[in-house]
């Protein structure tokens, strides 16, 4: 069982009220206060030694992942963060400085962003360190970008490079809060999610929740510099496509919008990002399942984000 | 260093913004975020198998403890719960079974709440279990019960009885969320706080925050069944006064009110919760640190629950 149909099985009947907007199934859970021109967004997020980071990490490294990935969520549906809980579990025996230091990472990205860390906690993990963040964010009310917004024709587009985080931009990568607020303040975002499963994977979860499927063109997909030079340097890497579509943890922008946008969205985007690139990947199509059109035709890529090619 | 020395001085620096009324330092989280009528209270507490529960442990009462830990944090600013994301680390093995377990038992004590579940998720952590939980709730817009209000000459009331809960109730206590906004509601509760490090270690942190001391009276401290039966039955157990002071994990209500209110409160209680007992236990001095009384006189009660005598 992948953690996919597990969280499938434990949340198929919760407890809910009349404050919940969204619950489980999208970036965060959507939550309606009564106030008057927002949402609340509300997130958790973990990271484990030994799975996320290693024992070599730099502290300030392992801070700042942890709090960018649940921001991550929060920008995934154009919100606004405003304030975290930390929950750290620590072996009995740990260096102060070392947990100082993930601090450290985890308040200079809040205090760049705005972002209030509130409290949290401190626990016993006895074999590794693991930190969990709780966030609250806002969207504006109403305008919370979901992830079953998809229709078919809709252009899909992908922010940034893919493929080779673990090279380090898993460490560092900047969560794209700004770009995906613009987004959604000047185009009609059908849907958006952030990448962490990597592209193959994650765009399943739009396809699902917008009950649609997908053509993806090979050559658009952006193939990050970490992903080729990896597959140079090791026969054992995959190659740089299927490592793009792959590898998990880009953090990068996954987004629909209407065809006819496409073209005025690319062209504002490159005047108002400059650095960050932006792809149209692919389309959004009746049916089922995501194919991929290469010069030999188009075929069908598996779900969890395996291929059958390279 | 122990967990607060290390809490203290991992958020001596802590980022902040205007949405924060209170950020670390209480039972939880307070922010504003406008609502005319309400604060909202943000919490994160975890539970670790062979720290907070065994291997043993019936799957539906861990996750009825996850919960009910949360809330009873709630339950210490006189707040109401309203929505939940549960993070839950496993092993790479695990029986599904038992996990949806867990999700019942949480799940059940949430439906009886009104606590909606929205989300969450699942990670790895390879030795043991490891679930935290996020929550939200609210208080009337100014009127969160802090650690911070009590004021020399109040009386201290303390719910229920203390000590001996390992030997059940921690896997089972029901969080005290209408009893707290019932005295939040008739009475002007100066400070409360709910017990999970023992009555001796959690008043000092009313104490810390209020610049006050405190003076028990050592009869009157309400000792529990299960602290005099294990001192009947085990040599090596604490004495059950010394249990009721240090245990840990009782989970009841401690709060201060103006002297002049204590009889009304009594009374009043009575009348409103007749199965469960509330007792005054002393008072609130000038000063630091807190002794206690018996017939020989007055005593120094130490830091960390730990007291010289029994």
């Amino acid at each position: 069982m992948n953690e996919f149909e597990l969280i499938a099985r434990l949340t198929k009947s919760l407890p809910t009220n009349p404050n919940v907007v969204t619950g489980t199934g999208d970036d965060c859970a959507v939550l309606d206060f009564g106030l008057p021109d927002k949402w609340l967004l509300f997130k958790t997020d973990a990271i484990v030694e030994g799975v996320h980071f290693t024992k070599d990490t730099p502290p300030e490294k392992i801070g700042h992942k942890a709090l960018a990935r649940a921001l991550s969520d929060i920008a995934a549906m154009a919100g606004t963060p405003t304030a975290a809980l930390v929950t750290i579990a620590l072996p009995h025996k740990f260096d102060v400085k070392f947990v100082e230091s993930i601090y450290d990472g985890m308040s200079a990205l809040a205090q760049k962003l705005g972002v209030a860390i509130v409290g949290g906690e401190t626990t016993t993990n006895p074999e590794r360190i693991l930190i969990s963040i709780a966030l609250l964010g806002f969207a504006p009310r109403g305008k919370a970008v979901l992830r079953s917004g998809s229709k078919t024709g809709d252009a899909i587009f992908v922010t940034g490079e893919l493929g080779g985080s673990l090279a380090g931009r898993h460490l560092e990568f900047e969560p794209h809060l700004a770009e995906a607020r613009w987004l959604a303040e000047n185009f009609s975002i059908h849907a958006m999610i952030d990448l962490s499963d990597g592209l193959a994977g994650d765009l399943r979860h739009i396809l699902k929740a917008s009950r649609v499927g997908a053509e993806l063109l090979k050559t658009a997909i952006p193939v990050s510099r970490a992903a080729k030079l990896r597959a140079k340097e090791s026969s054992s890497a995959n190659p740089p496509f299927v490592a793009a579509l792959t590898d998990g943890e880009d953090f990068e922008l996954l987004f629909t919008v209407a065809g006819t946008d496409a073209v005025k969205l690319l062209d504002a985007w490159k005047k108002q990002f400059p650095k960050l690139r932006l792809s149209c990947i692919g389309k959004i199509t009746a049916g089922e399942g995501v194919t991929i059109r290469d010069q030999t035709g188009t075929q069908p890529l598996t779900a969890h984000g395996y291929v059958h090619f390279a």
